[in-house]
């Protein structure tokens, strides 16, 4: 083992900094995030920091880099209220990889890298039709995070379209079956193996195996 | 494709509903968080809500649950400001998963479970001695999110244990060589295999596998 102090961290240059440090988080969710502006330009880009904030209600966030990076994405989804999250597949990581490029702000990301817009009634943002597992959320939350300029962006579940025979009796989803792609670091993607999934923890007795 | 709608999901029976919306945000992190009170009684918990947040300063979050539910670890690390984030490693999946069992207070998870604690000298909480990869951080934020009363816990890493070997030459650590697992849903546990890593992506050209 090495140990990194944090002058060692604030030491390294830029990109190897970056690379580090997005890797000590481990895997993360591989997801594209659809947005579009009031006239329906539409725009899609890659995030890998999906992060389930809680059931009833059903919410997720993301963090977004400050939006003089990020522009079109925060703009489109304060604008209209809403956007979709959608589930990489392993087959087409280098397509959603692609999304991170910064196309000129008139080219959409759905034309530029190959992605058929989907559209909801009443639904203000594209989802991927490509997709296996999207769904759809009404913003509710912009919260600054001080210490950096990004934001936590947080969305309550309007709608989500997944396979019904892999939705298993007890409610979990098997992503994993869908061929959803996790990711490490800034540009690594993986697809995963199901070691086994374990019933609810007690404290009289070890884990349990399902 | 079966479409639920917000209604469905909130027509869900409470456990089904927390599998099912737990699954939806994708491959997650698999990492232990290790705290201590101020007389060193520690305490460990699994957590898959680890996200990055920034590289420079390096900040790293996660999502907390309702301080009435996951009271020790809150308490914790209020007190001393530190906590430990460690990956969680393939062959000891079970053991990480059985920390999540509501042990009594005074019965610390090291012990119950069966980890190591590890003290770095000056850091006031304990890391696992069995995690190929961890590290130090110091509180910065706690923020709540009013939309369900769990908390965005933001800490700066302080120090990070990491094998040499792991570390390539852009800084891209290696995660999946020393067996990190990933989580999908409440309790799956996955295995990963690399796909690809890709080069920065630019809008003149497809993505490069690197």
């Amino acid at each position: 083992m090495k140990r990194f102090l944090r002058n060692d961290l604030d030491a390294m240059p830029q990109r190897y900094r970056a690379a580090f440090v997005n890797s000590l988080s481990g895997f993360k969710s591989a997801s594209v995030i659809g947005t579009c502006d009031l006239r329906e330009n539409t725009n899609l880009c890659i995030v890998s920091s999906v992060v389930h904030i809680g059931s009833n209600p059903p919410l997720m966030g993301f963090v977004m880099r400050p939006p003089s990076v990020t522009r079109d994405t925060y703009e489109n989804l304060i604008q209209t209220g809403h956007f979709t999250i959608n589930h990489v597949a392993i087959e087409w990581v280098a397509q959603a990889h692609q999304t991170s490029a910064r196309y000129p702000r008139e080219l959409s990301e759905f034309e530029a890298t190959g992605f058929t817009p989907e559209w909801v009634e009443g639904f203000a943002a594209p989802a991927v039709k490509e997709s296996r597992l999207r769904m759809g959320l009404r913003l509710v939350n912009d919260m600054p995070i001080e210490q950096n300029g990004t934001r936590l962006i947080i969305g309550e579940i309007a709608w989500t379209d997944v396979p019904k025979e892999v939705v298993l009796e007890d409610g979990y989803v098997d992503i994993e079956a869908i061929g959803t792609a996790t990711i490490s670091g800034l540009d690594s993607y993986h697809t995963t193996q199901r070691l086994s999934r374990y019933a609810y923890a007690k404290p009289d007795k070890g884990a349990q195996p399902l």
